[in-house]
């Protein structure tokens, strides 16, 4: 664990809700430890409020939805969208410190973001996914997903070649890959591990939707944007084909995103896409990934939750590092830089 | 919270059960935190004893009743109601200090009420209810009642009017008396709040029970009696009837009277009871009241558990007093002030 | 409760399975607060390892026996039985701290017996008990028994006829006995607390299983081996018998052993089996007395669990000592021994 260890990076977009999740009723979630509520305005906006009465701390979910406001359930202090406190029953007077926190939020990628930060929401780090609605691409999604551990042992396990052969053998995994070594690669903005495993068979999914005959190359680009996106590029095509970007979308290619937010320091709240540049149009090839999705991350979820309950048990010295961890020990020391840069900002402040 | 939070009134009366909970069965119940025996005598005399042998702490309720005794379920020490014990089989000698706490109790108003303090039990502090009983009254009571937040959390709510509008729409409230302010009053041994509500339709429970022909006056008199007895007077009569006490009696007049008692810092143990000037020998209109109050004891409990669970989550910033707080500020400094008391004799008698 | 309150002896061998509790697939048992792995090589040698692996922390028993070694459910390293690990996926070089701790096992008595200190393993220290296997005598055992109390609250309750007449009226106890003083002894190896009950009726057990006419002269030896091997001698013979260990075998006599495994510092394994003198090939006398010991043990395991959840809960005074706690206090005196011990021993090596 990191010298930051507890902390989360606050300056920065986090997925809340899927899109339809959120709607005229109060809806309440737990994010980055912090209650928030999260409905809609007549118009459709999406809001996101502390989900806690600054009188008698009721969450303001057990209230009721009032135009564009929200009413608590208990003495009916209405607040507006930006938080503030604008009807209190049977008193004239509203003090200045009547409020709770608002976040700014958006709708993107078909899932509702918010910033969790004190600094100004910045547009420009919202995730950009082009091919997400793209002529020839394809989009399934997953349902709404609860892992009970950090989200950094996500993070890590979605950087993380090696477990896929142990974990996913079902689905996504084949014994041809156990021993090729991952090639890891420090980016700008991001963390990329990739492996290639030569002229073997196509692994399960790929059997189902291409028709190759005999071996493939396949390819997994992992990829990790700080503080808490995934995306793994992976595809097959014929052997000898070229390694480029744009020569892997001549075969069979899906981009697979995956998009965390911290519940608390050992819960989270995990939404995952695919896009495909095959069958793009057939809802049933959307449903199959889906499918075969949910029963890997579900392999996924056991694992992290088993070993979120083992550090949890205390262990008697720290975890051994192996060659695979190179990945996701630079991602964290970019999340750790992040947090560093946010306590300094804070400080500054302070002064 | 006040600065004397998590300590209790102890020389008090409090109710621990209803009259019929207690037989010759061993029956436990924790009480201002502590395990306690409850039990009748062969004569039908209630005793209240420390639920915990004093040899290896089995609680005695584990046990069987023999004569007045109870015998300890693992080696048959057995105690009287006075708490001494009076038999080890195997050993002839006893030593003095074999003994378990006695509280003092009495049943009164249907409820088995124990002293839970070390001063002598004085009964002239138990609350009295002349309408007990009396000619022309009828009484109805609720079930036992558990409610899963600190006890002052339950005295506040019964001392505030405003949340009736929001919180009990469907039974007690309604909207037209969402912004009429409360008078607060300190007398000499309670609080008290009303709210007179003029010319505005019967709320529902008073369109069951009177033949009001269009608008009514409607009263709320709320009565808390440190540390834990809260009594609403409430009713409704014609347009422009005088507010005195006498002349309330002449139209439908309810008092619902709530008896509190600490189960830990985070539980209280919660017995109430209606008694009302209308249809006294009539049982199907006890059970209806009731039925009412069920409904929206309820609605409170479900409020009452949730702010409990938000504060115990911690909060960000002390609560924000409100206007209606006064009444519940006042109780509160009145608890606070016997709890001062209660110190500073203990602190005498340590001398 | 003991200065050594809460560390556990640990050069000794505790009882951690019943041998056909281990197989192939992987076992995973909480032993003196520590995950431990247990499963049979391909020969069907019985291995303990730490079930936790080095690396990420996952429990070694969600992985999968390959031969005679673990391998890892997340990314595959195995582990040897002496916990080596002998290879890691995708990298050459396994580094000398990468593997976990390896316990010695015996099969011994129908169980799995592992020693959990760092001194060397000394069979010398196995529990023996000749009557198992041998000529005339039967054997019975309970199934694993979970119990949630401290193990000493177990073993203290094994060392006390006075709970008997208590606690287990139906099955073992009667009232007869409540009264009858035990008398205790400090031996070299052991605590022996016996009582003779002369020329009463025989209690229930015994009733079944031999044929008296009238009276009989009944033993109770109890004997408490630290750290947490407890066995009871009793029968019943002819009012006047001798009362030697050579002569008690003329007449119906049952060894009953019972070996605990401290899980955590609130709670216990518990297996127990007993030898007896009579129908010693007869499986339905077998299958009768394992019945009334479950029944007997079912009945202990609520009165330990309550004393335990009553410790737990906090009590305002230490336990009252009386004369029938002679026994377990002199049994927790050797315990306390071994203890300080092993913490000399400790220091020592430290140094």
């Amino acid at each position: 664990m990191s010298d930051t260890n507890g902390a989360f990076v606050r300056n920065a977009w986090y997925p809340a809700a899927w899109a339809d999740e959120i709607t005229r009723e109060p809806f309440s979630r737990t994010l980055l430890s912090e209650p928030v509520l999260l409905y809609r305005t007549e118009e459709g906006d999406p809001v996101a409020l502390e989900d806690r009465c600054c009188h008698k701390f009721l969450p303001l979910s057990k209230g009721v939805i009032k135009g564009d406001n929200v009413v608590c359930g208990y003495h009916g202090m209405t607040y507006d969208p930006s938080g503030a406190c604008v009807r209190i029953p049977g008193q004239e007077r509203i003090p200045e410190n009547a409020r709770v926190r608002s976040y700014p939020v958006v709708e993107h990628l078909g899932l509702i973001w918010f910033w969790a930060g004190e600094a100004p929401a910045d547009k420009a780090k919202l995730f950009q996914l082009p091919q997400y609605g793209a002529p020839g691409w394809g989009v399934n999604h997953g349902p709404y997903t609860h892992v009970g551990a950090h989200y950094q042992q996500v993070t890590d396990n979605l950087l993380d070649p090696a477990h896929v052969s142990f974990v996913h053998l079902s689905t996504l995994g084949s014994e041809d890959m156990e021993d090729i070594p991952v090639e890891t690669k420090q980016l700008d903005n991001c963390v990329e591990v990739n492996r290639w495993t030569l002229d073997k068979t196509p692994v399960p999914i790929f059997q189902k939707f291409a028709d190759f005959e005999g071996n493939v190359d396949r390819w997994q680009y992992y990829y990790f944007y700080p503080p808490s996106v995934n995306v793994v590029d992976f595809g097959a095509g014929e052997v000898g084909m070229g390694h480029g970007d744009e020569e892997r979308d001549n075969w069979v290619r899906i981009h697979s995103c995956h998009y965390m937010c911290p519940e608390t320091e050992r819960s989270t709240h995990y939404f995952w896409m695919q896009v495909r540049n095959f069958a793009a149009e057939d809802d049933s090839v959307s449903d199959e990934i889906t499918a075969q999705f949910v029963m890997a991350f579900d392999e996924d979820k056991e694992i992290l939750e088993a070993v979120q309950a083992a550090t949890d048990a205390g262990t008697p010295r720290p975890s051994l590092k192996l060659a695979i961890d190179n990945g996701p020990s630079r991602s964290r020391r970019m999340v750790d830089r992040l947090l560093r840069e946010e306590a300094a900002q804070h400080a500054e402040a302070a002064e």
